[in-house]
């Protein structure tokens, strides 16, 4: 199926039922209306032989064959899942989806012995990449997201975060944003923007840092405010990038037009970005690789939620890994996302991050779904709607060529996803021999 | 295409011409015919623009499109890579591809907390896959084999070794390695069997090792000789496993039937297995977490390779990476391989090693390739055949979705692989999105 083709298919609108049927595991993550803590990560509710009605792109019921088949109606489409593992889409709650080039040069370096510091004096890091992306078009961008939007589809994600941030300047961040809104409106794979111009100080303002900052606030979050661009306000805050002072101007300006806040944080060394997002009742700090038993406490008292982000761990060779397991312990809602950007986490898969989460970080496979499903969706202000198969939510779901979900944190390296549906429409399949195939549970 | 489609198509003895043409960077690895050591390692003899012409399963031409043109004949098959990379099919010099089951319930206990000793003194670990080795059927193996095979191609491998040591019985290890066979016959994927009946010591001889060690020298070598299933023989070498002078034993008395070795050496302490690899000089010492600069001097002067598997690393959760770049230094004509089994490393993937490699272990993407193919099958005696695109040798090739070699390391979690070819046949095509366009090297 071409983008194209895509972009051509029948609104899920249509009021036809769809009833998939056959699936090893129907896991549902179905629950109270909030998001899970603590022994609740473990718990996914699955269903076996589970069975699910969709309807106008929603799902009507959810449960055993036995208990949803009176309600498939004449006419019902059925889709057997062949044994297969059927997951809610994984929600990325932090990514970087918009950018021209690659830095793979840059990788090479790295490889070679150039440290992440020697790169970025001499022009490359977060530099080049915002030079590239000032350089192109719209369109070019948006060609380019949309290609890698088939990674996201191909590894079972179906909603994920868009930061701008790549841009620096009024007119390019509009640029990315109204990109982000393009790729949102071109169906399957779905888009939340969140507004990052905080995300570097622009190589023209090194010697006026202070008037970037009141850009930043006095012009570029009005423009984006006033055309709805962003539901988010992010910020990279770090001693040598936007220090607490900066970053809590930042957000609070956000805060003033509507947005709600999320935090890079932590991420480089202990900086105050923890204790800053929970001053600020952000939604998420994302990254907490420094972050100390204080900053969890403050977490936990203010209700903001953990991104952890450990692609960016595992790609910059590091060994610092952030405390999940702590951060589990003391009730905190934890999110994990890929950190999706050219730098320092090239990897779009969610199940990629499942396996860093289970080997590196001591979360079991139900705890790492948890976080990247029902927990993601409501830090996104999503969990309405994604993030769990239940009625009424929208029927963005998954078959996985496994018959237990254990396997998609296990087995790494390798794309799980079979099918991918979004607002009850596929939106990929896989080909290749497996597509021919049953799951045979006794021979995986 | 299924399988059974794959099974069969016509030979490729077919003597009708294919020409590949439009390739971003066609990467030959040419070069004098034997594996690549120091400075040669990141040397990958890339086309750009390349053109390659196969007949009969082989290469015929390779170079510029203007250089191989003229050669065409009227009636060839041109196939248009459509700006794609395209490289030789991945050698993986080092796997465990045929068992009964999986390990995802152990690897979630281990997530949460239990040691894998914990989990093999509960009856966990290899003696789990070996009694549900044992209660399979060489059907059953070859099923769940060729599923996985599916993953191999996907991910770019063209080529895989195949060791038995699931098995642990005379006929349990034969029916193994006759699964080897016939998969290697099925097409597709190639496969190069290695006997492992010294994988470990099964429960039922925990007492008496001895009589273990002497049905292996005794029994199964013998009637895997006669059978001629095996090419090389291997011997988990550790302290705790099979000691030097035991692996001595069994090494010695398989190259008396005419087998090349292969030594599990040095993983979990620096047992000796890489000097006892050198004292047999045998073709590879696997692993070598542990090896100190004597082992490495003494493979040097043997003239072993190493074949180093970060893939276990990484899944054990472990920070210690064997030292690859000493190695290259120090001369060595380094392998990389994926170590697939069910307990340690439940990857099939490739890329996912040459990411390991350049995140983990300082080696460049180039050194990383070079690693996966030539040497890899210099390795396993197939240098003759496959791991450089030259004229003469097997059109094993593969067009990766991208255009420049250093993504295949940099993007990881994702399959790269949009077209593989074993012997001048396709075997696998991507479906989706990609498949329909071209690769656009401003917008990658």
């Amino acid at each position: 199926m071409t983008p194209d083709s895509r972009l051509q298919t029948p609104d899920s609108s249509s009021n036809s039922q769809l009833f998939i049927v056959n699936c090893s595991q129907l896991v549902t993550l179905a629950g109270p209306p909030r998001p899970r803590v603590g022994a609740e990560m473990r718990e996914l509710s699955v269903v076996e032989d589970g069975a699910m009605l969709v309807r106008g792109g929603r799902i009507e019921r959810v449960g055993t064959r036995a208990e949803v088949e009176p309600f498939v109606g004449a006419g019902a489409e059925v889709l057997d899942a062949g044994g297969r593992l059927v997951l809610p889409g994984f929600v990325d709650a932090h990514a970087h989806p918009v950018f021209a080039g690659n830095r793979a040069d840059e990788f090479e370096r790295r490889a070679a012995g150039a440290s992440y510091e020697e790169i970025a004096a001499r022009g490359g890091g977060i530099r080049s990449t915002v030079r590239r992306t000032r350089a192109a078009t719209g369109d070019e961008l948006f060609a380019a997201a949309r290609r890698r939007g088939e990674w996201f589809l191909r590894t079972g994600t179906t909603t994920v975060e868009a930061k701008s941030g790549y841009g620096l300047s009024v007119e390019d961040e509009l640029k990315m944003l109204r990109v982000v809104r393009r790729l949102d409106a071109a169906g399957a794979l779905r888009y939340v923007p969140t507004f990052l111009g905080a995300h570097e100080v622009p190589d023209e303002y090194r010697a006026r840092r202070g008037e970037y900052i009141a850009l930043v606030v006095e012009e570029m979050l009005p423009r984006v405010a006033a055309e709805g661009l962003a539901e988010f306000c992010d910020v990279f805050c770090e001693g040598r990038v936007f220090n607490v002072e900066e970053s809590r101007r930042i957000l609070s300006a956000a805060r003033a037009h509507g947005m709600a806040l999320r935090v890079h944080a932590d991420q480089l060394s202990l900086s105050g970005g923890a204790l800053l997002a929970a001053e600020l009742h952000a939604a998420t700090a994302d990254h907490l690789e420094h972050t100390d038993a204080a900053g969890v406490a403050a977490l936990k008292s203010a209700g903001v939620q953990p991104v952890l982000l450990p692609g960016s761990v595992y790609a910059l060779g590091s060994r610092r890994y952030p405390a999940a397991r702590e951060m589990i312990d003391a009730g905190l809602a934890l999110v994990l996302a890929t950190d999706f950007n050219p730098g320092s986490s090239p990897t779009p898969s969610m199940t990629m991050i499942l396996s860093l989460a289970s080997t590196h970080m001591r979360m079991t496979p139900a705890e790492g779904i948890t976080a990247a499903t029902v927990n993601a969706a409501y830090s996104l202000r999503r969990g309405g709607e994604a993030g769990t198969l239940e009625a009424g939510k929208r029927a963005d779901f998954v078959l996985h060529d496994c018959s237990d979900y254990r396997e998609l944190a296990y087995f790494f390296g390798v794309e799980h996803a079979h099918a991918v549906y979004t607002g009850g429409r596929e939106v990929f399949r896989r080909g290749g021999a497996f597509a021919a195939q049953d799951v045979d549970e006794n021979n995986r």
